[in-house]
């Protein structure tokens, strides 16, 4: 039984320092690296791939809409055409820089207001698999679980895999508790750890009002921004293996 | 005899157009692509590579120092390193839309004030080598004859072509005469016609001081934002197949 | 009986021209001048500033959302709170060429996807009427007829004008029609010439299913961006004029 | 004997923090605040003028070449009409939210690559001086003593103060030590506040190489942007309060 760790790394920019990246890395094995529309630029971009090399991780492209001061946390009526321009410069950047290291691109997950918007909007999660076949139609496409990029990337017949977010909450939909919301955000080591085996082996969660919600996802999302972030990721980390999984990176297995 | 005709395209940028694109694509055989650096944007850099290869022309990247105000020309103070990864971006984020198209990318050409930077400093023209061969090794890298470029291109062991400037005048050591001087740029089509035509053949240009100067250059950079421009290129284009010389994309003969 | 003709100029960027800003200056009475989020930089505004001097017009501040590559028309999802100050700093920026120049700042317009959000959205439209009297007590904003904008003007007790789109065909409850249905924009002249005089003399257009629907505007909102724009703007002017109307910034009388 | 102690703040930037802006506010009393061409943006640049108030301490505008990814700290090849457009454009988004708090502007201190160039070039000093008085001639410029940019507020006739840096070795002819050389950058805290304290009383350096300098400047350059800096900060405070020296903003005293 496999499953894949994943977290957004990547995020300096210029002076400015954001992310525990080096702590991270050996507890995830896939990484969305940003690419300079909310975070990173070039010189940033060539030193975390040379990160992700270093500590073998699989490389995502993490593309975002064009909004540097709002983080790409901003959504922004961009056309389905304008989208999969901007994804396509996105990933041709990143992509350039991993051939410089001698690595290849497993995937691509689209950042903040862009996933958001995808999760929900066909026409959006279209523009970003036709991007991502239009580059390496072998790249694998990063989805929210039971969402519309899930269906964009069935009907671009690319391959793709889901994610299960480890320290949020569920509706009984299936969707993400809204952070204004209480109880949005778990904090709890263990019970993080339990959740995410329990996704993993029965493919399941409870959601915040006690329904259990199916799931099957392939990668769990982490965080890595503080070192109590490091913290979980290393508890789901062990207790992933404690329990006889095999963490690896998608790309082989999926 | 095989001689390539250049041109910088794709200079439009949101709302801002510039440049007469289209009008001179049947006189050139290869076209330098702003990269969003110092022009274009990701649509406007998807419509370009559509339009090269609808005239079957061969694509380049048009690398620039970071500075979309100034257009590129106002010289920046970087590091090799920041240029090396500002080169990579910038080849990666065309190249994508050449894989979007089916289309491969011929070569890399300087922008502006990186270019007149890298004609002197080897440091900055071997860093955009450097870039170069990181992305794919059988890139060729446009250069000023008689240059640093080609020193770099020669260190760095890329395939290089060395480009003659149509209208500007040369001094006698076979630099560019400062525009800032009378007669930098020559205005008369067929003296300009056959300045390229003396020189395709012959191998050299007369000075603005009259001295001879030699000058082995594969490829002759043209203007294309005005309609005089495009005049001027199509007299280039008409001369040198009348004389007999085969127009052709370098990446087919060098 | 006066009434005011404001026109959008100063949108060049950097080598980019945009717009016939000097052919449509002796028709309007007031501008409004990008300030550098949508278009515009800080040498084009203070030539711009200059210009509107020269012209002896009143001068208004055009902030934009944050997109130059989609030039403000692309709605984003800004807290009040972020527009708020992205207006405070675009007014300021304007203000201090106007200083340098010593004339004055008249007026504040939002731009493109702003203008259409702070329509409709009181919390935008007071976002943004509060970032004008924090900059200046005394300076008028200009908002769209019967919008949540003149609520937001007169919720923070500014000054404010309503404008009339000369071109633009309106609904029955006296909103534009979409651009994307027919019939959005007027092209005729003596139409156009027309409409803007009823609706100054009699407070009143024509929706496009022929309804009577009651405006009362002190400002005509009118295009320079083409040659033929500006013909339409000298027909608006010289019909108004010939007509025993005042034509004069509103400034002075509002 | 009066004296002032000036501090970058407000180099924070969207999703970026950093600097220890609050830390470092009682100890100094003028600062220099980023205007979003290097660092900061318009909520960031908002709340660090509340902070300033909050504080009551003198706030300065802080100019910078267009050069976010560098942090302004790369020479950039502008002309002097090109710098003077971008200061006025700066200074005025700055004095927009001193406006909105109801506190005035003091100064203007050039910041980083833009402040090194106007040490040594009248040009681009005299452009600087001049965006100054355009905006309002009773501001400040805050200069390198014994530099161009002296000569240049004298030339432009506006006010000026000299600078002394806290933590910086001299050369003997007054200018900054490279940091490339040993010795650049001064790190025990008693010696820094000994030399501000003889630079203060005496007006005069010992220089690296131990020559005596003559400076006198008004104002003690300070560093906020680690814990450690701060306490050196703190360390120059009291040693010139404990030896009888008015602290205190220049504006008032100049």
């Amino acid at each position: 039984m496999n499953i894949d760790i994943n977290c957004d790394i990547g995020e300096s920019f210029g002076a400015y320092s954001l992310g525990e990246d080096e702590m991270v890395m050996p507890f995830v094995t896939s990484v969305n690296i940003a690419c300079g529309f909310h975070a990173s630029d070039p010189s940033n971009m060539y030193d975390t791939v040379k990160l992700a090399k270093k500590y073998k991780v699989a490389v995502g492209a993490h593309p975002s809409f064009p909004d540097l001061v709002g983080f790409g946390r901003r959504v922004m009526a961009l056309t389905p055409e304008e989208i999969k321009a901007d994804v396509i410069y996105q990933i041709g950047a990143l992509q350039a820089f991993c051939h410089a290291e001698g690595i290849g691109l497993q995937h691509v997950k689209a950042h903040g207001a862009l996933y958001n918007v995808a999760e929900k909007d066909l026409a959006v999660a279209t523009a970003i698999a036709e991007a991502i076949k239009a580059v390496d139609e072998k790249l694998v496409m990063m989805c929210m679980t039971n969402s519309k990029m899930v269906e964009a990337a069935q009907k671009v017949r690319i391959r793709y895999v889901e994610e299960f977010f480890a320290d949020r909450a569920y509706t009984k939909e299936g969707n993400l508790l809204s952070r204004k919301l209480p109880g949005a955000v778990i904090h709890d080591e263990d019970e993080i750890a339990e959740r995410v085996l329990r996704m993993v082996r029965e493919k399941c969660v409870t959601s915040a009002d006690g329904t259990r919600v199916d799931l099957d996802a392939q990668t769990i999302c982490v965080h890595g921004d503080t070192k109590g972030a490091v913290q979980i990721v290393k508890k789901i980390h062990d207790k992933l293996r404690e329990n006889g999984l095999q963490i690896e990176a998608f790309g082989k297995w999926v």
